[in-house]
């Protein structure tokens, strides 16, 4: 596929769907067509089905049951959203990926991790991210940054609820993938200020898509 | 576990709701605690899952999404309905259960047929049914039976929409399940007159909890 596909990952609160944000803006400012999209979500099914994983009881899905419905949403994601416009040669920035699920289903959520393998190889396929920006935060701190945001996400806290001991093992989760795939993924400090962090995101960026 | 677990399947309006409903009185009235379910469906946020699946356009799924939405409701309906029932000591009758997976997204849907087996292996595990009544009838009566049934179900016609191919194919599908496991299987001819499709629903049962 011509375009680029990059992802955010990363625990609650340490920066993606801000990144994101900032980075969709100086890439078209530097002429890219960029799909700045989600996950869970990113079309309108898959928004649907995101409606039913980030509200409700902690307790309401079980590990696996979250890893399937994460996957029915990536599959119409992919299919509607993502793979149309990798298509196109457009640039899509994704906030969550594949990571998110063998990071909050498989390792901190204790589901079957052969499963979730099995799907990232049927449903995602050939179409896996060129760069992956895990964004590192002590759990404490994104947590907080998280209740402090504002807006309509105030009411998916269903994951913020999990837990401290939950969120220590995301992070651990997320380092671990970066380690074990250090072609793809680069793990950004984003306990540092905002415009430092925006610099190595962008500076990681420039070597796939060759930014001025 | 001490209860006993009888799924219905079958195409469209081969009668699974209708006779799992009679079934249900007569067992009652025998003195036996039933608990009539179905699936899509059957637990509080399974029936959320359903809402996705029974409803808008045919294409808005793929039948590996499908089947992901059907096992994240599955998993859902076994911990909160099935598995607890079962426990007790109860009866459960299932209107449609894992074999309409393999039929409607495996072998009439062209989704992966790998993909389905684990998630059966990994979602079920153990907890299969004892014996599965799969009510068969030509598709072309079957839709014309379910056009004209009565009720709130007419909006949920996302599958009857997808053309007679599809049904012929289901029907296959089914009766290859019934030939590869006889033993938790009856195909039940279901074109006949309502009552004589009872009396044969009510001999198989018997044979399993034992109706006086
Ligand atoms: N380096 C930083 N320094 C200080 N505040 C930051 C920093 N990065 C992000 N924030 C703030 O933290 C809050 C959470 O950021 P953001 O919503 O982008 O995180 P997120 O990773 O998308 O969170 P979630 O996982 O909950 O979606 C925002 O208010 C954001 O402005
Ligand atoms: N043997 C029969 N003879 C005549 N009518 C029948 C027979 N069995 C069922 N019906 C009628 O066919 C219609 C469909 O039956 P029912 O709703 O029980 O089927 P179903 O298998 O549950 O359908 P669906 O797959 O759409 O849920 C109902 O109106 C029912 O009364
Ligand atoms: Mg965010
Ligand atoms: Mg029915």
């Amino acid at each position: 596929m011509p375009g680029v596909f990059i992802t955010f990952e990363g625990g609650e609160g340490t920066g993606k769907s801000s990144h994101a944000r900032d980075l969709a803006e100086v890439l078209r400012k530097a002429g890219r067509t960029v799909v700045l999209t989600r996950e869970p979500g990113g079309s309108p099914s898959a928004e649907e089905v995101r409606a039913l994983l980030v509200t409700g009881a902690v307790g309401r899905w079980s590990a696996d049951a979250e890893a399937l419905l994460n996957y029915a949403a990536r599959d119409s994601h992919l299919r509607e959203t993502i793979r149309p416009a990798l298509a196109r040669g457009d640039l899509v920035l994704c906030d969550r990926f594949m990571d998110s699920s063998r990071a909050y289903q498989g390792f901190a959520g204790g589901g079957d991790m052969a499963l979730i393998d099995m799907l990232e190889q049927s449903i995602v396929g050939a179409t896996r991210p060129q760069l992956t920006l895990i964004l590192d935060v002590e759990p404490e701190l994104g947590l907080a940054r998280a209740k402090g945001r504002a807006g309509a996400a105030g009411v998916e806290d269903r994951f913020e609820k999990k837990g401290l001991a939950f969120h220590r093992k995301l992070r651990e989760a997320f380092l671990a993938i970066a380690a074990k795939e250090p072609g793809r993924c680069r793990v950004i400090d984003s306990s540092r200020p905002y415009e430092a962090v925006s610099e190595d995101i962008k500076r990681a960026v420039a070597s796939v898509v060759g930014l001025a």
